[in-house]
């Protein structure tokens, strides 16, 4: 940590800010620069942001150092995590691309698109059973009965299931039905959804936060693996930002950044950072280029009457397409699909 | 609604979304401009949300007339909501301070700064007990010994008390304790919760999430507001920005805005907005001037000492010429404090 | 266009607006709706912008119907545009690669770093010559010297040649050396300049200004269409959000969705956009695989002594790997480079 | 400034860093913290930033210590900047009030405004002759003449006068018509024109650019200055967030930041941060109550008929009232207007 004193810090506020130092087991060396006067306090991170230096008179402002994620880091595992989901694997050589519905409104929607995935080529079906909607006056999901469903979808197909949970109740729910666990961008910073989810040991995949920073995000995972769940899936699905002809900006360089600082698998949503189906596809391709491990893509068989998310979703019929295109852009940067 | 079709449609691809527009109990005019035509239906806005008219062929985009919110709207209400607590109102004339530390540290922490903010005019006293951190190994509250901690500086100083919930529990076990809740930024969109504050009597703070738009914000509110709870103030505490010379940016505009679209009460907080307690003065006194009913500020007996949030804390005696400096301001907007 | 009358508007205000928009010659509709009347007006969208008609009694909103931009669009034209520089095309099958320093330092650092592009497979060469720094005491460019050096490098080794221009007297000067003009971010709404760029038939790369949105940056190649200049190429480079691990957000949706508004080429920047050169390969890879038509990329002989974006700057040696690996990528989305 | 290495840095990678600081001539101080080293470098920043310390091995990033600003800086002059114009100052204790229309359309309409501000108590008469205009079909100005009509007005009425330049040639021609020089946002960084606006004498009012940080603003500032003219005034005038409630969102907290970092006065522009008219007089109280110097205020003597941003603009009627409310605004917070 490094304490920067204002230009015209006294040499006895200098003393005090010093002293207190110490007196908080940090190690101190005074630098004196051209016009200014740095303190580097060697010690625990979290003892000085507690401890006030930054609002004791004659200091500028306080600059950290050390990152504040341990558990996600890259610098406390080299390697890159695999997490292993029934027969596959997410952040191996191969690409995972989960597909389905935004939500699970029937049995035979359901059923009907598993099938249709399984055979493009997707190794898990997403569907939301809890949604968070703005409105209240929105649907909100078919709940248990939806759980159930996805969980007949994933015995006749073999594929993985996925769902979205909102609280510790659908939680406590959805980890009997499903082999993935979802929390989504509203709840990234939903501290006790969090915990609640490092206390499973099933993975779970988490969407970046409308407005979260990398650091906030990797901060989310953190408190999850906190709790001894070491499965975690990153998930970018775009940003929040000023633009406003897409829903929100897909931040694709947030994946090989991700990978940089983290070894934990990262995922790329391409059909809610954009809102349209129309720029799924290329965006898909996108993500695989940059080296994402896997894709979370919405289908819907008859996308004019989804009761969520219609704009975005792709057909059946668009998806297979996709999923053969996608083929050669994974070969071309050493990936299979 | 309008629809606004595609410059290449055809005639029966206009056909078709005027026949499931009728479908759908829609009345339909067709318009045709120089080049463009579009179609004005007249109806339930929810009806053509879920129909899927936006993806059907020809179709450029939907344009919505009417604002998604009902209760929250001044549209429904002329009048301002007023909002009685203990004896005192938050929306009518006088300006309601609420002051106090970002979290419950002790008790004598907690009663000093609850007697120096009454006697510097603050009508209620806040404090963190369940605190919503970025990092899992920051200092979570005080949790149920912080609630009764509040009660106890609420009846030995007649301060009304505001705590924040994160989510059921918490909520479940505050309700007993304090006069007032508060939902967080983080919890904006934490839909479980607006839902379970509904079903409360107790008024409600609902601060603006960190990115969330104003039509998100009054969203929230109106789910608060369809379960049966109108006791609702709207609280802007910043949002996210490029800038970081301040931690978020204020948006004063918020307010004047609001009580156009919006019958319910605003306040500002400029602790968390800004970050730095230097800037809390003046910034109150901005908020005071356009319009807004309250004020939330951060004050610590000992900000270099605090467990949380100490550089945007206020010292009491800085407090106090605060409070005695906005009387003037109020004043000069027709206000009391 | 469409006018929202105000929820409780009144019918003399009804009819004051209909004869205004009338005396502007437009025709008009009536749409009565369930609670809210709105109007349908027909004619020419630039004369509602100056009639005043949204801040009549009564009026609550205009919704504009009709994109603003004309020459630009995908509407006016829809096949491709192809550029022809020297001996290829900007647009076709084969994607455009425009590497070098981020400015011209000297004729050995200009000469190395082309031939070694060249060699890679480059089609151009890039240099900075008017540097617009946001410090006054940052290196500013080597101006016409730097521009004699780019007109030798780009003889000696066949590569175009590119260089940025900050004024209309730079321009005057660029023009006479280099094959392809550049407007940067900060001049993307520096409208004297687009129009003097309008005015020149050479081909000028009009960056995406930091904060424009996707119809701000096509308006501004309206200006330079408008004047007469055809030779457009827009290009994506990031923009500014919340986000600071980046150095700006790359925005790789723009890419197929200017392809879906416009018929103009798009290359994308990964160096400015992330600032980071270990983020270029694979930005890079993701941008070709969304669809761009070519790539800008800085590349220096040192970076460690470069006298701006060191930190961004390949090595020769980084990007002939680069380039490489991007062929695959290009073919497997069915392009060339 | 702060190098800190890698935590896999060997320790030839911190002699080759601690080598390359010396030969630029910096002291440096290896600090050893519990996991990961520091060196704090001692001497002129600018050599850093252009020594490729950033990406030699080994090194994770650096971290500056000094401000970049010199000029602008409160560190360099403690006292407040006043600026004289005519009869009146800028940054004293009155507050200055410069108001009238977006853009001079004709005699008639200047005039009748002109008289019409002063009258209410404005200071300075401002009115558009050069346009930014977004599309190249809207009204551009009335160029020279519209400078001419200017500077009768401010003969007649004994208002100051301002106007905005968009390049040196109507900043040339405007030098000798009007009292104060504006550069809009959309020029903050137009550096050419900048630097020539800093050769003038003449206050320049510098608005701050849609995204720009305030680093970024006053490194602007720093730009006029460098050159010899130290009568800058910045004008906060909205910044582009995601909210589009507003046209932009206003960022009062810039005016008490802004004056702890810099000497320099700091006006609002509330009709171009809002985009609404309504949103107009609040707003200005708060600009008053937060510390501004002064206000910059849309005033068209028929908003109906403006030839642009008539919906922000204020008639006549409504800016009397404001000034007589703003009276007793700026009083409580000890100022007069």
């Amino acid at each position: 940590m490094i304490v920067v004193m204002d230009l015209r810090a006294t040499e006895e506020q200098v003393k005090a800010v010093d002293k207190r130092l110490e007196e908080l087991g940090f190690k101190t060396h005074l630098i004196r620069g051209v016009e200014r006067l740095v303190i580097g306090a060697i010690g625990d991170r979290k003892q000085i942001l507690n401890s006030g230096i930054e609002i004791m008179p004659g200091v500028e402002k306080l600059v950290p150092i050390m990152k504040p994620f341990k558990l996600v880091s890259r610098d406390v595992k080299l390697e890159d995590t695999v997490i292993r989901v029934r027969d596959f694997d997410i952040g191996a050589k191969e690409i995972t691309v989960i597909a389905g519905p935004c939500a699970v409104e029937s049995r035979e929607q359901l059923m009907e698109t598993a099938k249709l995935v399984a055979r493009a080529g997707a190794k898990a079906i997403r569907g939301g059973t809890y949604k968070p909607r703005t409105s209240p006056y929105s649907f909100q999901g078919m709940e248990e009965d939806g759980l159930q469903l996805l969980a007949e979808a994933g015995r006749e197909t073999g594929l993985a299931t996925i769902t979205e949970v909102i609280d510790e109740k659908s939680l406590g729910l959805a980890v009997n039905y499903v082999d993935i666990i979802q929390i989504g961008a509203r709840n990234m910073q939903n501290f006790q959804l969090l915990r609640a989810a490092g206390r499973i040991r099933k993975p779970v995949v988490l969407k970046r936060g409308l407005s979260a920073t990398m650091e906030e995000w990797l901060m989310a995972a953190e408190y999850i693996m906190s709790e001894g769940n070491y499965n975690v899936i990153l998930c970018e699905r775009g940003i929040r930002t000023f633009e406003n002809y897409t829903r929100n900006t897909l931040d694709l360089s947030a994946v090989p950044l991700i990978k940089q600082l983290s070894h934990l698998p990262v995922i790329v949503d391409p059909s809610h950072a954009t809102g349209e189906w129309r720029l799924v596809p290329p965006l898909s391709k996108g993500a695989v280029a940059v080296g994402a491990d896997g894709l979370l893509v919405e289908v819907h068989p008859d996308p004019v009457t989804a009761l969520c998310d219609g704009p975005q979703s792709l057909t059946p019929e668009n998806f297979r397409v996709l999923m053969e295109e996608l083929g050669p852009v994974a070969n071309s940067v050493g990936r299979d699909i």
